[in-house]
């Protein structure tokens, strides 16, 4: 499927391929859903890639077309924002591994079925050569600046790492260079829930509707522990009691925390695919950019021309400060040129969603001092 | 059932209560299994109540008899140890709830069928409750010590505070006096994990030996990570591969942590019962102190004359250190006498299980300093 004209809201292509990946195989065709916003300048010099994170998708500063809930990122993207449609051209694919319209496990095969756990195992790299291969289309050699937080910005680092040339800037938030034994622990929890859920019988589970809801609404409560700070939880939740004025002694959702998490886990199965959830996951903890360059971070960035700029958060225990500092430390090794902050905001990993006036700031000057 | 003599090892008693419980309702009579240790001396003044962990059990110094390994706290107990069973006499019950013998949601109800969800919901207090009743039964009035760590601390202050003249001494170790709303939250995703599993059926799977397995297996993954601290881990088993040179690019446990977790959830479910995670994780998420004496931690030691013992662990993210020094702020507010130390393990909250000498010399000098 290809849409009329390339730039808007809801594209679709289909590209032919094929895309080698990583893991030995090749995708091809490779579809790609995205969303566009601003206007490509006529030397296609003002273009920002923005890579979302592992739940999020294309849809930045659109309504989601199932949630019917603004853009995750309209704080950041729009007319006189940090990444400013009036001045940029900012084009934001979802992931191949995603379920918003990309290619994925949902994706029908060439015999006409969905992949399910036939799709190949992608890697964070998988994901920037396929979205290479999208600007390739879409007429843009070089970004102006390629932009994201969480998995989004360890597509960024990978970019700068993978196509040097390509990435004037890039901005990494809340981010890793290299998955954790934490946070792969995490991940494991995640897919085992999804993959001891009886209806997701081995990822064949798109045929009748009805997939594996309760182990996905459990891997996306774990993980959402992962995202929000101890002070945040404090802060919002505390030991406060949902609806009644004292505990029941029984196991309905007591206490306002057990509550939120429950709808957080149920709320989501209505919007993601379980098998893109193990996919992604997979793609995160392979994630080890000193390892694609002998072991050394600072080889990925050798006689790099990209201009750096981090952030990270002090509540953030998902991806603390350490491992910005760790991509920070390889940056200067290199003789790159890159610019480091550590934003105090209770909100933890998700800080970089939520409103963080400082974050605005920062992006904002970084992206202004590109030239542009 | 009774056994002949009230001292030794695998006893069990079944006493008549009833035990009023904070929900509102009884539990009569009440199972007990327990160990004992050492030799309780003419006026019964040696003895220490040892009180374990969430997925503890009694056999704090004895072979566990489901899977023969060695009782969980040989570092600290035994002849010549800190708590020196040929100076005191140990005594450990199994905590009401539980499933190794003393009663919880497995026991057999009046009507001759497992009690399931028809048990009572307790709490914390109530655990301890039932330990006095069985004190009592065994002549012992005061102890000489209450110790625990995790869940076993919140039992000891729940001690100080219900029991002030029965204990002598307090060792309260990597513990808290309220759940944190990311403590509640862990615990909820492993409750929604077992009772997502189709084989829970409502609490209603011991007829045919099939429990909710899958589901209790994801819960200890998704708390076993809590026990650890990213540093452990990292240590432990980094980014290394398990038993293998590559990555697959696949699904299997690929790193040594995935395998590590897998194992840890699988052979848990062998020596644990679902219900009984629920019911002790309800106990503990409705644990605070200060919340049974009008809001402030300090009244439940007004007048105190137990001698306090507190340690926390610098790595231990689950109940950190914070946790504790609320509790000795309580203390000194309510002027008891108090010791606390903060010490350097890189276990996190499992530390109090594992080789940390100075535990150990903690606890032997605060105990000898009792004067027994």
């Amino acid at each position: 499927m290809s849409d009329d004209a390339p730039f808007g809201p809801d594209r679709h292509i289909t590209l032919a391929g094929p895309l080698a990946l990583d893991g030995g195989g090749v995708l091809a065709p490779v579809n790609f859903a995205y969303e566009t916003y601003g206007t490509l300048n006529a030397d296609a010099s003002n273009a920002i890639l923005l890579c979302h994170a592992l739940t999020g998708d294309q849809y930045v500063a659109s309504d989601h077309p199932v949630t019917g809930k603004p853009g995750w990122w309209t704080r950041m993207v729009g007319p006189g924002k940090p990444i400013d449609t009036d001045r940029y051209f900012v084009v934001c694919p979802n992931v191949i591994g995603s379920c918003m319209g990309s290619s994925g496990p949902a994706s029908l095969a060439e015999d006409g079925k969905p992949y399910g756990m036939r799709f190949p195992v992608i890697t964070i790299r998988d994901m920037v050569r396929a979205q290479a291969m999208l600007l390739d289309h879409l007429g843009i050699d070089r970004l102006y600046a390629v932009v994201g937080g969480s998995m989004g910005g360890m597509q960024v680092v990978s970019w700068a790492a993978t196509y040097p040339t390509r990435v004037a800037s890039a901005v990494i938030i809340a981010s890793t260079a290299r998955h954790s034994a934490q946070n792969i622990a995490f991940h494991e929890v995640g897919r085992q829930a999804i993959m001891a859920d009886p209806n997701w019988r081995g990822g064949d589970y798109y045929a009748d509707g009805k997939g594996p809801d309760a182990g996905l609404a459990v891997a996306r409560m774990a993980a959402h522990i992962t995202y929000l700070s101890e002070q945040g939880l404090t802060e919002k939740f505390g030991r406060r009691l949902q609806n009644r004025d004292a505990k029941t002694f029984g196991f309905d959702a007591d206490f306002q925390v057990e509550s939120y998490l429950r709808h957080q886990g149920l709320s989501f199965t209505d919007r993601f695919d379980a098998n893109s959830y193990l996919y992604i996951t997979r793609a995160m903890d392979y994630f080890d950019l000193a390892e694609e360059h002998g072991g050394h971070l600072a080889n990925a960035f050798r006689g790099s021309a990209t201009r750096f700029c981090l952030v990270s958060f002090d509540t953030d225990w998902l991806y603390p400060t350490t491992d910005s500092r760790n991509i920070v430390h390889a940056l200067n090794a290199s003789g790159a040129p890159v610019s480091f902050v550590e934003l105090s905001a209770p909100f933890g990993h998700d800080s970089f969603l939520l409103d963080v006036p400082d974050l605005n700031r920062v992006v904002d000057g970084f992206l202004k001092a590109g030239g542009q």
